[in-house]
């Protein structure tokens, strides 16, 4: 565990002191430095990872997950911190989980400085685990992405996700009826089910690795007036946390197909569009607002970025979000 | 829970933006300025806490344990989030669980910045949870406490623990079946009985709330050596965190009275010593090395603390901790 947390490494760390503690010194150089912060967990993404087997992929998740949360406040990470409950993983378990955690870090140039491994009988049932994970980044305050600045007009881009990320894991379980008495060999067949319109089987469809959006968004964070994540709650809930007052964000049904995950999903559970609109992230991880003589440029450096809608005006009492 | 957090903020939160992570001005003034995290959890103590339906110490332990992890390095808190898992635990139950959280991070002058609440069915039992934290604090660089200047003859100091703090509940329910089987009468009313060495029912001995030292230990900072947290572990596997090679810490049994809460445990599970002395923290939760100069002006101000043994010089392949 400790080499998977010194491969993350950067100079500001403070490895030689500190032993209840992680210490990371400051990096100077901005006028107004404010932390910014964020706690995740990846839901019950952990009980499909645990049944096929599979560790490292969900400490991806959970630190690609707090990288975009903080980025959304157009933060760089600085460092990272892992919470592992489990009740009986074996030392290789634990440490693919962690090295999923040490990898995603490395990607985004954090520092894993710390964590705690908690063996919980009783707690968890024998195998099962989750898994919490605690991000600090940095950001000049004059550069904090904060959405006050958007107005009817501006443009709505987003980009691909790479699956369901950490979100909308208890209905397809409920849906497939999967976890519910712990590791079955129904469930797990099920999961192992090659399925051809997804080009793979079901469970690595699921597993697929939540994605982090910092190398694509760092080169436009300048141009961009706000970043929504769109975890749990899908666009629905996500879209108004960055919005003012007085706009509503009106997304253009036609401009984006549903990946056949998301698909399979609403056949198999005969979920209605607008749950599926509030569940799941629909096949957009990052919704970006940009004024509209930017969107161009900034579409130009996202090679997989397109238009999804427009902000306009909201009359007393209107949506804050249209799909349509 | 909004209104929660609400309470412990501090000038630095900049609570108007921010809605995926929470954002925290840097306090100014130091020359080089070290942050200083931690990420706990509070153990199999949940069980404990959710039998006898008391929901509100173990957010206050949680928080405590993390300020004494940081407050080993010197550091004062900034900010603190929590990780609430569970299965089924009511509006109310979560409510209080998060006062608990937010009433000590007040207490430490912490501000709480956010957290997640993950409902997690099938991982957890119908009504269990668990409980994890991430805290954040400051220290200027040439004021971190690292222990490398400890040396022999150097005076070791502690401060009584409240309990067991938030170590060794696995051991302590295996002795007396609490939690094995899930939520059981017979496990309740051993919980509920009242024990006359306690002067009070085992259960709310067990519950007692992690001691936070930071108020106990600012004034005296300056003039300690180091802090071992005595967590997970006791004295012979935290103190040895503090000192450098080439010492022993040499510990006078004779200085302290084991409190009767380990007395009991020690006598129904008929453990021995040494396993005592390596999973609790056996009535000390604190152990300071100083100078034998500042050893006097140091006590006069810890009204509870007292001398528990010394620091020697450590023979090739000796132990690192003796108590005798």
């Amino acid at each position: 565990m400790k080499a998977l947390a010194r491969a993350t490494a950067r100079p500001e760390v403070l490895s030689d002191v500190g032993p209840f503690s992680a210490l990371f010194r400051l990096p100077g150089g901005l006028a107004d430095p404010v932390l910014v912060s964020s706690a995740d967990g990846v839901g019950t993404k952990v009980l499909i990872a645990r049944m096929l087997g599979i560790y490292d992929t969900v400490g991806q998740d959970l630190v690609n997950h707090c990288v975009n949360d903080i980025l959304t406040a157009g933060a760089e990470p600085l460092f990272f911190l892992d919470y592992l409950a489990n009740n009986g993983l074996t030392e290789d378990q634990k440490v693919a989980v962690v090295d999923g955690v040490s990898r995603a870090c490395r990607a985004a140039g954090s520092a894993l400085v710390g964590g705690e491994t908690a063996d919980m009988p009783d707690v968890y049932r024998l195998g099962d685990f989750d898994l919490a994970g605690f991000i600090v980044g940095l950001v000049d305050r004059g550069s904090v992405l904060d959405g006050r600045g958007i107005a009817p007009g501006d443009v709505l881009l987003a980009l691909p996700s790479t699956g369901l990320h950490t979100n909308g894991y208890s209905l397809v379980r409920h849906i497939w009826g999967i976890g519910k008495d712990g590791d079955t060999a129904t469930a797990r067949a099920r999961l192992e089910r090659y399925e051809p319109d997804l080009g793979t089987t079901l469970g690595e469809a699921l597993l697929a690795v939540h994605r982090c959006y910092l190398h694509d968004l760092r080169p436009v964070l300048g141009r961009l007036k706000a970043f929504a994540h769109i975890t749990g709650g899908g666009l629905i809930d996500n879209t108004p946390r960055i919005l003012p007052d007085g706009v509503t964000a009106r997304f253009d049904r036609a401009t984006w197909a549903t990946p056949p995950l998301f698909r399979l999903i609403q056949r198999a559970g005969e979920v209605p569009e607008a749950e599926m609109l509030r569940t799941f992230n629909m096949g957009l991880g990052a919704v970006l607002a940009v004024a509209p003589e930017d969107a161009a440029s900034v579409l130009a450096r996202l090679p997989d970025g397109f238009a999804v809608g427009e902000v306009v005006a909201r009359p007393d009492g209107g949506p804050r979000v249209i799909v349509a």
